[in-house]
């Protein structure tokens, strides 16, 4: 076998941990690359439920302290999969150990943290990108391709949102397996940086950045037993956000998540109008790629649905025939390929940890408008 | 006011009696057109139903013969919306008195019958037409233009159904009121006459003609009380149809119809596919077509739906402006403004009495072919 | 005929004209009412198209000057149906000559006109309504119905947007002849006052009322020629307003409107998410009312597309039978039949004036916080 | 590892080759199985390409000759995925072997052949499956939990096609590396045993037996080149094929499969309208089940969209979360868990040999109405 094995750590088995791994076992089955990962180690703190995660995915050591893992000559990658925060410490701490880090979205805490991250990572030298999976839905990445190529002209209009409807419950507990994204000592924020993270990095990639917002957030149940302490406690986090943007390229956006929208399990959405095209996905379908080409004859114009399993579309030619759908779990394998590919060529796939930092910051911007009430800056990056 | 006025005699006053009258009234509000039709007279055998139906909908008198109605000098165009079983007899009387005749479909009640009626009407040399609407539902007509225009190429199918679910319960009497439809006496057929005949016409005119077909129908219920005995009866109607068939043009067709699908209250779909382009179009959208162009760059190719309501549509540049659907009582007010036109133009508009024979000659083989489980050739106009 | 003639002035012939005379003439065909809306007069500036328009719809009578209208002896009703600017002046005067008097949407050019028109239409004590035609499409009069059902439960979450495609041209006056919506002066506002009020006065019919936003409005194209100066000047209206929103019942709410959002025509679409179930309605499929019931058995759960065109669904009794769809201008038909039995039992159809002028709070509430770039209380009711 | 090796060893490193080989090395990651797959050894003649497919795979071993294959002690299970015209002889020396036997659609040429493939792998007693994928599509599996549950009443109509747009192009030689199924003597017919093969095992197993059939087959492209010979020979396929058919249970059914449907690229759906309720399901949205139940509340009764991703539904408690789609290939790692879950409970999981038999007699029956013209009797299993 020509390829060069890499040989990954990870760190975290829940949802992440098994997404990531089917990335890095299936990636060389299906694209001819230079790189082949290894699934060299998995690190969790729980044994008994590393041991049985090493064992289904087929990691071929485990580690219950990452700061062993991340001291590990045969490792090459650490790829972290654990709540948001400890993001920076692990990365921090594996970047000055001079490995190469992938880092599950979203990148940080907060801005401030994010930019220590960045500073560690681009002062290490190592490749490094973070887990915004969505950019690689065949049908995103041509949406990308079309807007590159000059079709929708100038843009007007980009609008977003994440719906999800699975905490509706007041009976839901906040924090431990599962539900650590309910508790904000863990995650941070709530939608804001668990969804509207996700559409946040989509259109910073799409349509460039963004200037300023308004925002506003809610927590309809107010308070929830905490896992931890077996008490009710106040709940820290967002349950909806929506806010009012305006990007540096002139155009308006709106931008909503909640996990309160009933009927939606993971709706994520967006659009966005040119002066002589319109684009529109939707995560439910995400196959398909809506397209509006005002340049088509008047009389048989009409919003196309692209159904994206052609050998000509984004990643699809490594895949099936034409007609046959992938899913969910694809996204990350192209982005191990993807990353797998700019290690061979030397060009970096985004995003990358500066990437992301831009993210972070739309976050904290939205964050602030909501507690004050004022359209709010985004701080740049340099 | 310039226009000429064009007296009217209805005879019916049921659901078609509705739908003409109301195509008769609106037509002059949307339509400029140098005929005015008038609503002179209305003509049914119960009074008390007649002088209702007349008084809503401002026909200015009444009779109870359709005989005398025939007769009368002030009616210009006789329009039949009784039972299937008394067009022939209406029609050709009216045309012998040199009325105009407009005639609901199915035309006949066999290919036999519709002879006769063609003979006479066009001995008469009156203007006729039969009322298959639904070729002037404009996304219908855009079809037909985007046929016309050539850019499907070589036909290789053709698929149409009309299904709907209210005759499931075995309740349902036979006969009376709005159910004439289910006593074969007064129908002729079940579901291929009333159903499967709007598809063939739609698809002789899309798609030139039928040679040969195979059949099969059913009767799901067997007995149901007869109105007119309130007896029990033996079912004469299909209650289901469908066959394959075999265009002139070397294209393959299946068409289906039934009132047993569970969940389609009235879902009359065709779909065309040419070498290079095809075609969809659905009743219960009817506002909308689907549109497959191969010649549309590879990338973003796709189905098009198409919102049939611009001002370059048919039709639709005489209704309100882009995005704002009309519904199904305007293919009534299309068909009328078409046979004004015909007249004020000489040139008569479709489906004549004679179009409408062809469907007779496809019903009778299909429900022969039914009968005697054999390929049936389709008897061809002269 | 037993129905009792209620003779309508209109003031004004253009599009909303149209769907206005339109309705007033169908009415009478569908609905069993007591009273019977006639055509009596028609008044407009330009005769000769005065009188083309009242030929074509069967006017009975003209007149040129709106203030010698409401002096006839023979009008019970004016309905007004002239740009925003002259809404109030008629008003007035209609109401002061105890006319009924019925006005295009919005009701005033702002708050303070509008309670001006509701203080002296309550002075007169004449029955009065606004057109906010939508309330009338069956499906979300269906939606209404299911919402105060109680099926909903505690709402979450309300999103609504207008978008349209047909200002992006740079090239397109401002004034003149179907495009006063351009003009500051005549129109008031831009999408605020044109679109967003419908959707804010369907959004408080549904959801109740409104106590803050925030906003952003753009004008795309800064300058357009103007048709009744013949020169470039300054674009006064809104091209495009979005906004987030508090409802007094906890919910919030995000409103977009946009003349720039290519593809969509008449793009009108809101979603309700509750606690138990969530709607959501398209205008450019307004047959259909998209349902989700958390309620319904867990594995066969999903959005339902229900096809609003059965017997007992809202109005449809009164037209074809199931499967066969309406369209756009029977909304107004609808409107004209609610008017009526309000008369008749004396109940008031709404929206009235008073509560058209709770979306005239809203729209100075969002315009005066997209000046301001703060979140803005919205004057409620007395 | 507590699972049990299963030793697989493969014939064929085509398309099939690649979606077997996915769901061997998948199943385990997600699903709790005694059996554990292992990539034992990969078969076929030409040893550059077997050489690189192994490779890419982690086949352990290769073979040239499956006659050798077939004799290897350390081989449990015989898979074949080579053309349908070695089908039987592979399959039935690997039973005489006693090998487990996996066998690609469709079982065989011809329903003579297939008795044999039954007999001798009966006689063997070993167990066996067909790869017919699409009834663990979680749609379909749903479909078939619906129909067990008895929801659909009296079945009235069972409808499916299979679209296809590859072959419209007369270019397009015969023969050949992934063109086998354009030459009569390797596939034995066109698209009845290609894509009707399918659209029947699903009808048989969601409504029982098809007692009758009268079919139509066509051949567009008469000639093409042959990648054997190099020489323009006569196509021996059918092109197009539809038939009318009868269940056993009474219901009416049309079947409909082509490869020159412009706009389709593998548009397999199914219907199945029954007394009480329907199912539509649609291989382009395969994630997706429409339901549509006449148990539910009037007024509110539609289509559901049932997105197929929670917990509850076939096979998704081992994916992801809700609102996440998997794609086709996950029909392939069903099938391989059901066949292990099979071994481990000694509940063979279907379509057995005997199973897919009944299809080959359908499709017989469909190839000899087609040249006869006449309804043909379907044979029955014994």
């Amino acid at each position: 076998m020509a390829s060069k094995p890499l040989n990954v750590g990870i760190v975290g088995y829940g949802f992440m941990g098994r997404t990531h791994a089917n990335g890095f076992r299936k990636v060389s089955n299906f694209f001819d690359l230079e790189y082949r990962p290894v699934l060299r180690a998995a690190c969790g703190r729980d044994e008994a439920k590393l041991k049985a995660y090493a064992e289904k995915w087929g990691w071929e050591t485990t580690e219950t302290d990452w700061r062993a893992l991340v001291k590990r000559k045969d490792i090459d990658v650490v790829d972290i999969c654990t709540p948001n925060d400890s993001h920076a410490e692990i990365a921090i701490a594996a970047a000055r150990e001079g490995k190469m880090v992938l880092c599950e979205k979203p990148l940080s805490m907060d801005g401030a943290e994010g930019e220590k991250m960045v500073a560690e990572i681009e002062k290490a030298g190592v490749a490094n990108m973070v887990w915004y999976n969505y950019r690689r839905a065949p049908a995103v990445t041509l949406a990308k391709q079309i807007i590159d190529s000059g079709k929708l002209g100038k843009i007007f209009h980009y609008r977003a949102k994440f719906l999800q409807d699975w905490t509706i419950s007041a009976d839901l507990p906040q924090g431990g397996a599962g539900l650590w994204r309910l508790d904000a000592k863990a995650a941070g924020s709530g939608v804001t940086g668990d969804l509207l993270a996700h559409c946040i990095d989509t259109a910073l990639w799409l349509n460039g950045s963004i200037s300023t917002v308004t925002a506003m957030t809610e927590t309809f149940v107010k308070q929830r037993t905490h896992t931890a302490t077996g008490k009710v406690e106040e709940v820290g986090i967002d349950d909806a956000c929506a806010f009012l943007a305006r990007f540096s390229n002139g155009s308006l956006a709106t931008f909503e998540s909640t996990r309160y929208a009933r009927g939606h399990k993971a709706l994520y959405t967006f659009e966005i109008n040119g002066e002589n095209a319109s684009i529109f996905w939707d995560l439910h379908d995400l196959h398909r790629l809506q397209f509006f080409d005002y340049a088509d004859e008047s009389r048989t114009r009409g919003w196309k649905s692209i159904h994206v399993t052609d050998g000509d579309h984004p990643y699809m030619g490594n895949w099936w025939v034409p007609g046959l759908q992938i899913g969910y779990e694809h996204t990350f394998v192209h982005q191990v390929a993807d990353f797998l590919k700019g290690l061979e060529t030397k060009t970096p796939a985004g995003p990358t940890f500066r990437d992301a930092l831009e993210t972070q910051y739309v976050c904290d911007a939205v964050l602030s408008s909501a507690s004050t009430g004022s359209w709010t800056k985004v701080k740049q990056l340099a």
